[in-house]
C-alpha cells in the first residue's frame, strides 16, 4: 500500500508493510485479469443499459477496459504488490485512464461477486480445455486399441498373471475411465456456470440491477438464487479438485503400468529416446519419468483438494478472507492436470512402443488359462466349484513337474476327468481363451471390435 | 481357515490363523448380506434362463438363498472369520442347505464382479436415503423461513456486521448448498447404477450370460462396457464421499453459526435441553454439542476420501486386494452423513428458538447501513467510490463521538454533502435497509417471498 | 438417556433419544475403561493424601473402583448408550456400589482432563507395544540379511536396472525405515507421557490437589504447565498418527516390492501357502493379500492424520466436543499399524523364500554393470562425464548386436578406448561389482557385514 | 534441451521439446542452488583429498563453483528449462569456466545423493529460522502476558463461559503450544542432519570417498548408514510438514479467537489499520485479514502433508522420479508457515488492543462462578455431585428471574442449603474466582506469575 488506502476513509493508518505483502494476492491473481475484464465490461454495460449510469459513462469505462486488457496482452501493465488485488489493479487503472468516471464502474458490486465472477470463467474455459485434452488422448488409446485387437496380453489381478486378454481391451478400460472424467467435467460445468455477480458484498444491492442481463452477457448458463451464497460458495472448486484428482488417479494406474511394462522383467513395452531420460551416472540408464511424475503428481492434487476442503470447514456465511487461499490450489490443479494430460498423451501417441514377440510369447508361458479348464468341465456339467478343486490341483502337480498344462497328454488330461477329450488343447491356447470370452464388456475379440466402434461413437461428442 | 480351503487345491498348507486374520473382511462385509443375496439371486435366475443351469438348479438356488436371507434376518446366521468374506459365508451356507446345486452358484462369476455389485447396490439404496433427508433438512429450512421473513439479522462478512438481511434469507442461503448435495448426489448415482456383474475376474466369461438380463432384475440402469475396468473402477465411492465430504462442509458451515449464536456473546438463539448438554463439574453449563460433533466430524469424512484416493493411486489393472480396503471408509462415510443429517434435523427443527427481539436490537446497534448511505450517495450521483470514501470518514467520526449513523443531526448530513435530504433516515433505517436490497436473489423481501416459493416448488422432486 | 440427567438440574427435559445417541461414545470409548480406572484411582489416593477427602473415604473409592475393573474384566458390566461415556458409566456403576460417597469421586477434576488423562495412558501402552513390534521386525529382517549378504539381487532406480546389490543390504534399508519409526516414536512418547490431570475444566482448580503426585502414581515423566493447554491440546494423537503414517509409507513401500517380486515377470520370491491366499474363480492364481492389504491400508491411516488436523484447525480454547472426534481415528490407527507391522513381520519370517538361482540369473543377464565401466575408465584419469558418454554408446552398441558387456572382447574393449585391459571383465562381474561398492554404507560385502553387526547393537535397546 | 544430451550417448534422439518441460525441475529447484554448490565444494575437497583428482583439480572446481556461487548472486546466473534441473545447470557452467576439470565434479556422485544432500541443508537452515521465528513470537506474548496477569478474560468450552481466567493464563496456553512445536522441530532438525551424501545412485561407490569429511565440512551430524535408504528417504520432510501443520494448527487456533475477540458481539480486541483491511463496497468495515488468511492457510500446509505422504505410498527403493514432486510441496510450506509467523507475530506486538473495561465488564455479567459455588459446598463436605445439582437448579431460577448469582441475598443462598455464608460474596467475585484457582498450572495469579517466569527461562534457548 502506497500513499494512498484503497479503502474507505475510515482508517488513519497505512497498512504494516509485511501485513501488505502478506494480504496482497496480485501475484497469483493476475492470472484471472482477463476474465476481470470481461466481467467488468458486461458490469459496466448492464450499468448503462438500467440507467444506472449514462450510456456514454457506459461506453468510456467499456473503451478504458478494452485498452488496459490490450495493455495486459502487450506486456504494458504491471500491478505490483501494492495495488493489492487485480481488482483494485483494474479499477485503479481504469480511474486513471478515464478520470473520475473509473469510480462508477464499482457500483452495484463488491469484489466478493466480483472474484466470484471472475473464477468461474476461469474455470470454465479451464473445463472445457481438460474435456478436449481427454478426448484427443481417448483417440490415441482407441487407434492404438484398432490397432491390436488380436494382441494378446497378460492380463492380471493381485499383478499375478489371471487370463490372457486382448491389448485393445486392456486399452478400453482406460478409455472409460477417462470417459467418466469428461462425463463429470461436463456435470461440473453446470454448476460452475451460474453467475453471482450482482449478489453484492452478501445481500444484494439497492441499484436496480439486471443480473439475468450480465449473465447473458458473459454466457452463464443461471445466476445464483440466493445473494449470500453466490459469495460464499466454492463448492464448484472443490468439485472440480475432485474429479481432477479422479483424472490424476486414473493418470497414476496407467502410469504404473507403463513403468512396470519398461522395466526389463516385464518388458512388454520400449521407452522411446524422446520421452525418456537417463542417469548421471549410470550410462545404461533409460528412465520412465514421465509416469513416474505423473504418478508423483497425484498426490500434489489430492492435496490440494483436502486444502480446500479445510479452508471451507467451518466458515460461517458470507464471505471469509480464507477463500483467497483458493485460488493457488485451484490453479495448481488446473496446470498440473493440464501437463500430465499432455505428457501421458504425447507419451502413448509416439513415446512408447509394444514389444509383441514378448508378449506373444508371455501369454504361451503361464497357466492363466486354468480358468478355462474349470469353466471347460463345468460346461460339461462338473459343478463349477468341484471343476475348480480339480484344475487347481493339477496345476499344483504341474508346477511340481515343470511343465505348463498344454504340456499334459490327452490320456494325462482323461485320468484326471473322463469328460475331458482331444478338445481341450484348443480350449486352453491363449487366442482361444480371449476369442470365447464373448460375454458383453469381455475381452472376446468380436466384443472388443463392437466396443472399439461404440467408443468411436461415444467420444464424438466435444 | 479351518480344514478346508475355500480356494484351489493348488494349496498345501492352511493360512497362518493371525494372516487369515488379517485378510478377512467378514467383520465389515456382513453389512453387504442382503445386497449380496439379491444378486446372487439375480445371477441363479440369469443361469436358469440361459440355460447355464437347469430351471431347477435355478430354483434351488433362489430357494436357498431367500432362506439365508431369512435365516440373517432373524438372527440365526453367524458367519465367523473363518468365512472369510460374506460371499464365501453364503456359498457356503447354501450348499450346507442345497447340496452340490450351490456349488453351482459361482459359475460364470467372480469375487470380483460380485462385490462390486454388492457394493453398489447397497451405495444405491443409501444415496436414495440420503437424499430423502436432506428434502426433509431443507424443509424444516423452508418452513422456519416463511415464518421469518421480516426478522432481521446482521449480515457478516469477515465474522464483521456488513449489512442486516432477512433471516429467511440467510437460511436460504442453506438451502442452496442443501440442494447442490442434492442435485450432485443425483448424478453421481447414475454413475453408481452400473452393473459390473458379468465382467468376471477381469476378462468377461465364456459362458453364454446375458448381462442385461441380470442388470434389469436389479434395476441397474446400465452395465459396464469394459470388464477389466468393470473390476476395478471404484470412481463411484470417491465421487460420493467427495460429495459427503461437501455435505458435511455445509452442516460444518452451519454448525458454526450455531455455536455462535448460541454464545453468550452474540445471543442470538437459545438452544432447547432436548438438543444441549451439560458439563460434568459447571452446573450452569448449555452446551451445543451437536454442531460441534457434527463439525468435528467434517474432518472424518474428508479424511476418508483421502484414505480411497491414496488406495487407489497408482493400482496396476485389474482388481488388487487393496480394494478390499474400501469398504469401511465408504460404510463410516455414509454412517456419518446420516447420522449428522438426522442430527441437524432435529435441531434445527426442535431443538433451537431465535432471539427475535436479541436480533431486532443487533441490527439497531451498528454501521451496517453504511454501505446504504454509499448507495444514496450515488444514486444522486455522487461517484460510487468517492460516495464511499466519504461514508467511511463519518463512519470514523460517529465511532470517536460513541454515536451511530442514525444518532446525526440533518445539519450534520449536509454539512458532509448537500445532497441529503430528510429522507436519509428512512433510508438507513434497518428495515428498509433490507427491504430495498431488492436485486435478484437479494435480501429484500420481496425477493425473499418469491425465492421462497420457487425453493418449494424447486425441492418438491424427490 | 433414562430418567435422571447426569449433568445439573439447570435442565428440565431430556435429551431427545437421537440425540443422546448422536452424543454419546461409550460405544467406543470404552476401550479406554481401564485407563479410566486407574485414572481415577489415583485421583482417589490424591484426594485423601491432599485430605480433599478422608483416608476413609478415599479406601472405599480405590476399592469400588477396583471392584468395577474385575467386574469389566469378567465381562459383567455393560454400560449402555444412556451411560453417555465411559466416565459417567464408571462413575454411576461407583456409586451404585458405594452409595454418596461416590458422588465424591469426581471432586477437583472434570471430564476434560479426566480424558485427557485416559487416552494419554492409552497411547502410551500402545506406543511401547508397537515399539517392540518394530525391534522384532527388526530382528526378522537382520537374521534374513545375516543370511543373505552375498546373495545378489538387481537394484533399482526407476524401476529399471540400476546395480546389482547385496540382498542383505537392500534388507538392511529396510531396516533403517524402521529405526527412525522407532526413534520418532521414542521421541514422542515424551509428549505423550505428560499428565493433563488436575487441569479441571480449562482453568485449575480451587482444591488443594497434588498434580505430581496423581502424576508419579501414573508414571507420567510430567505435568502439563498450563491447564487450559492441558485441556485442549490433542498434539500427541497428531504426532502418533504421523509417526504411524510414516510407518505405513515403509511397510507399503516393502509390501510393493514383495508385490513386484511375486509377480511371474520378477519370480524373485515364492509365497508360501500359509501367506497367499487363492482366487475364488481361477485355481491357479496364488495372490499375494498381505502386501496388498498393508499398502491399501496406509491411505486409512493417511486419512486418519487428515482427520484429525481439520478437526483441531481453528478451534478456539480450551475444551470443544468436537475432541471427542479424536478417539476412533486414534484407536483405528493403533490397530492397523498393530496388524500390518504382525502380519509383514510373519511374512517375511515365514511366508517368503527367495529364489537365489532367479537372482543369481537375473544379476548376469542386465547392463547394471555399465556404470563400473565408466568408474573403470575414471580410475584411469579419463574425465568422468567423458568416460560416461562412451559407455553410453558401447551399451548402445551391443543393445543393438544383441550382447551384454561381458560378450566384448578384449579388442572390441581396447578399440572403444586404450585404457582397457584384461581386468576389465573381473570388474564387471557382478560379484566384483557389488563387492567394490565398498564406501561407508555402500553395499560392498565388508560394509554390509559391519552395518549387520552395527543393527544388532542399535537394535538392541526396546 | 538442446543439442547435447546430458545423459548417455545411450540416446539417439533428443527429449519431446513437451516433454523436456514437462521433467525439467529448474523453475523451481532453483531455489536449492546455493546449497547446490556447497555440497560441491564439500565433494569437490573430498575428491582431492582422498586422491580421486590431484590438488590442483580440486583447488579448480571449488574456484569455479565460488565463482558460479557470485553469479548467481549478482544476477549474472539464468539457467533456462534446457538446463534440466539446478545441478546440470552448475555442472554445465563450470565445464564453461573450467574446461575438462568440470566434467570431473561428478565422480563417486550421482544426482540422487546430490539433491538428498541439497534438499537437507536447506531444511536445516529453515528449520532453525522458523525455530527462531517461534522464540520471537513466544517473546510477544510473554510480554504481553506480563502485562495482563490481573486483566480477566471468560475462559470458555464449547464456546460457551465456563470460568473466568487471568489473560496471561490464556496466553501462556499459546506459548506452550509454540514450545511443542520448537521442541519438536528441534527433534526433527536431528534426522535431517544426517549426510546421504557418498550413496551414489543407490549402492554407494567404487571409489576410495571419504563420507565422514564431507559431511564434517557440511556441519551434518552423522551420514546415513545404508545407501539405498539414504537416496530415497523423504521421511524427514514428512516430518517437518507434519509439525508445520502443528504450527498451522495452532496458529489457526489463535486466529479464530482473534476473529471472534474483534467481532462487534465479542468486542475484546479492537485491531489497529495497521493490521486491518476495509471492504471495497462497505465504507464501515474493518476486516480481520491476518487471521483469516492464517486460518485458511491451514489447509494449504495439510494438503502438501498429503501431498507427500501418498508421493511416497508404495514406491520400491530406491530412488524415483516421483521424488522430484517433493520440493514445491516442502519449500511451500516452509513459506507459509514463516509467513504466518510472521505476520501472527506482528499481529499480537502491535496490531491488536485488548479493551480491558470490555473485558471487565464481560467477566462480570454471567454465571461463570457456579463451579465456585459447588465448590463452595463440596469444600464444606457436600457430596461433589450433590453440590453441582443444586447450583444447576440455582442457576436456572436466577436466569428465569433474570438475575445472576451476585444478585442472590443471604438468605436466599441460606434457603438453598445452609452451608452458605456471607463469604459466599467473596468466594463468587470474579477476581477471587481466578484467584483461588491456584493448583499448579491453573489460572491462579500466583500459579500465572511463576508460569511466566519458567517460561521465560525455558525460552532461552534457541
Amino acid at each position: 500500500m502506497t500513499e494512498q488506502q484503497t479503502w474507505s476513509q475510515r482508517f488513519e493508518s497505512a497498512l504494516h508493510p509485511a501485513i501488505a505483502r502478506f494480504n496482497a494476492s496480485i501475484t497469483f491473481d493476475i492470472e484471472l485479469i482477463e476474465y476481470d475484464i470481461r466481467g467488468s465490461i458486461a458490469h459496466a454495460k448492464m450499468l448503462a443499459k438500467t440507467g444506472i449510469i449514462s450510456p456514454a459513462e457506459g461506453e468510456q469505462l467499456v473503451e478504458g477496459l478494452e485498452r488496459i486488457l490490450q495493455e495486459y496482452r502487450q506486456g504494458l501493465f504491471h500491478p505490483g504488490i501494492d495495488a493489492e488485488d487485480v481488482h483494485f489493479a483494474v479499477e485503479r487503472r481504469l480511474t486513471e485512464l478515464k478520470g473520475d468516471v473509473g469510480k462508477k464502474l464499482h457500483t452495484a458490486r463488491s469484489r466478493n461477486d466480483q472474484v466470484g465472477t471472475d473464477i468461474r470463467l476461469y474455470l470454465r474455459d479451464q473445463i472445457t480445455q481438460i474435456r478436449q485434452q481427454i478426448r484427443e488422448f481417448q483417440g490415441v488409446l482407441l487407434d492404438l486399441a484398432a490397432a491390436n485387437i488380436e494382441t494378446l496380453i497378460p492380463g492380471y489381478t493381485h499383478l499375478q498373471r489371471a487370463q490372457p486378454v486382448s491389448l485393445a481391451h486392456h486399452l478400453l478400460a482406460y478409455f472409460e475411465m477417462l470417459n467418466r472424467d469428461w462425463e463429470r467435467l461436463g456435470e461440473i460445468y453446470q454448476r460452475v456456470n451460474i453467475s453471482p455477480l450482482g449478489s453484492g458484498a452478501l445481500a444484494g444491492t439497492t441499484f436496480p440491477i439486471d443480473r439475468h442481463y450480465t449473465a447473458e452477457l458473459l454466457n452463464f448458463g443461471g445466476v445464483y438464487a440466493n445473494s449470500m451464497d453466490g459469495v460464499s460458495d466454492r463448492d464448484f472448486a472443490i468439485e472440480f479438485v475432485c474429479a481432477a484428482s479422479l483424472i490424476m488417479v486414473h493418470l497414476s494406474r496407467m502410469s504404473e503400468e507403463v513403468i512396470l511394462w519398461s522395466s526389463q522383467e516385464f518388458g512388454f513395452i520400449t521407452l522411446k529416446d524422446s520421452c525418456a531420460t537417463g542417469s548421471s551416472i549410470m550410462p545404461q540408464k533409460k528412465n520412465p519419468d514421465v509416469p513416474e511424475l505423473v504418478r508423483g503428481k497425484s498426490g500434489r492434487v489430492f492435496g490440494h483438494l483436502q486444502a480446500l476442503l479445510v479452508l471451507m470447514k467451518g466458515l460461517p456465511l458470507a464471505y471469509n478472507k480464507d477463500l483467497q487461499d483458493d485460488k493457488e490450489a485451484l490453479f495448481d490443479s488446473v496446470k498440473t492436470v493440464k501437463a500430465c494430460l499432455e505428457a501421458m498423451t504425447i507419451l502413448w501417441r509416439e513415446g512408447l512402443e509394444f514389444r509383441t514377440e514378448r508378449l506373444a510369447a508371455a501369454v504361451n508361458e503361464d497357466f492363466s488359462n486354468a480358468t478355462d479348464v474349470a469353466d471347460y468341465l463345468a460346461a460339461r456339467g462338473v459343478p463349477f466349484r468341484e471343476a475348480y478343486n480339480l484344475v487347481g490341483k493339477v496345476v499344483k502337480t504341474c508346477i511340481a513337474a515343470n511343465k505348463l498344462l498344454k504340456d499334459l497328454t490327452l490320456e494325462e488330461w482323461q485320468a484326471l476327468h473322463p469328460a475331458f477329450a482331444a478338445d481341450i488343447y484348443e480350449a486352453i491356447a491363449p487366442k482361444q481363451v480371449v476369442a470365447v470370452r464373448n460375454s458383453y464388456g469381455g475381452t472376446g475379440f468380436e466384443q472388443v471390435r463392437q466396443a472399439i466402434q461404440a467408443a468411436r461413437s461415444r467420444s464424438k461428442n466435444s
